[in-house]
């Protein structure tokens, strides 16, 4: 694989949610503590999750339309709390201001998949790594502090003014590293970004997360594209980049 | 000191430029490969690099005015580099265009001062921690990933649009990091800085930098108003921050 990709690779750059970290169950978490405190037995904390997760893209879309300036994902997730709230039959007036703050911040504490931390950090060692998420700077940035993400810039929307999958969202990327797109490598698990950001140049890597909307999910179960990698986590994702050094590994372990 | 700051304090933020790097015997150094390997015996390192830097502010101040669009530093350093080789009677057209890109990144390999890296990783463990300089995001990416400084996100210039000391630098970089001015420390070497971050409200923590205009410095040899902290460098912030911590260590060193 790592031919495929060439010698001229300097960046990677990560979708984040589903990707990095599994939004679904920390999110799940962060209702379930919400609604036993308040009192809100009726809530399935899965449900609302999904419902929650469901208003994202339609939210950035207003945004990508030029219907709307740029405005960053807390404010959106924010909006789009109060919309599913609603959903659930529960006023925002009767839950104090700051269990809702708390609550809309259960993004920035989600817990990377188990292989995330170790694979970045590999990675990390022979290319620049960044996110290019839509979530804005301070979400990654304390999602990054909380876990450890080994993160060399935190890069994405808000740096780019441009929310996935519009070009600009990668193209400025790109040149903010002042890289050509082809030097840069998108890794996501969802098909849609890494068209996109082929669309733009760079250079794609698939990583299969079959759990991210939980254990019925039915899209990106598998690769749609040929793309230039793809791996079944950031760990195999480090070895098929790094093929000499893990040779050299293994000889090491016999 | 501390009681000063109070307990409201989230992130520090800090120009890099001689607060945290020692710029001049990095650029020093460079232009000496660079003579060396090109038979310029005429230049003078110190005197070249000097010269290079004394473009710096005016450069800034046409985007800084509005006269032209934000422009990024690597540019900036580029044309002020180009200035400075005509200065010394170098033609540009003289020297390979490689060897003219690599001395331009010198500014991207600069040695951070002894106490830098150890100084952050132990203030991290509290603040988010950043850098606020002019220099842009792959400029300071490429310093830090050398070096080993651990940043929790590259801030600044290029992020907020608008070069120190204009007001939108200090107010765009509290925004997103969705804080308050004054839950914000600015650390710098520079009154002027600190000033600037002040009138914006933020925090200020002066480090003494007695050397980085070389051994015979005029400027910011002391602080110029009452900063909330001053410290000799940056372990002496740590320890200025956090006083019971080293309460505690000084107790069991004994």
């Amino acid at each position: 694989m790592t031919e495929e990709i060439g010698p001229d690779l300097h960046a990677l750059v990560f979708d984040v949610f589903g990707t990095v970290v599994d939004w679904r169950n920390g999110v799940i978490r962060e209702v379930s503590s919400f609604a036993r405190e308040h009192g809100l037995n009726g809530i399935d904390p899965a449900a609302f999750a999904d419902m929650w997760r469901s208003h994202y893209v339609p939210s950035m879309l207003e945004v990508r339309s030029g219907r709307r300036p740029f405005t960053r994902l807390d404010v959106l997730h924010r909006e789009n709390l109060e919309k599913t709230l609603a959903t659930f039959d529960v006023s925002v007036s009767s839950v104090p201001a700051a269990a809702l703050h708390e609550l809309n911040l259960a993004w920035h504490r989600l817990d990377p998949w188990p292989d995330s931390v170790a694979g970045l950090t590999q990675l990390k060692a022979r290319y620049i790594i960044a996110p290019l998420s839509n979530g804005n700077i301070r979400l990654m940035l304390d999602m990054a502090k909380r876990s450890g993400l080994p993160w060399d810039a935190i890069l994405g929307a808000e740096t780019a003014g441009a929310y996935k999958p519009s070009p600009e969202a990668y193209l400025r990327t790109a040149e903010i590293l002042d890289l050509q797109p082809d030097q840069i490598c998108m890794v996501a698990a969802h098909n849609s970004d890494l068209a996109a950001a082929r669309r733009c140049g760079m250079r794609t890597a698939f990583i299969t997360r079959t759990t991210e909307h939980g254990p019925t999910q039915t899209t990106d179960l598998a690769p749609e594209e040929n793309w230039d990698v793809v791996a079944t986590d950031m760990l195999d994702l480090a070895q098929k980049l790094h093929p000499i050094q893990d040779q050299t590994t293994a000889v090491k372990v016999k």
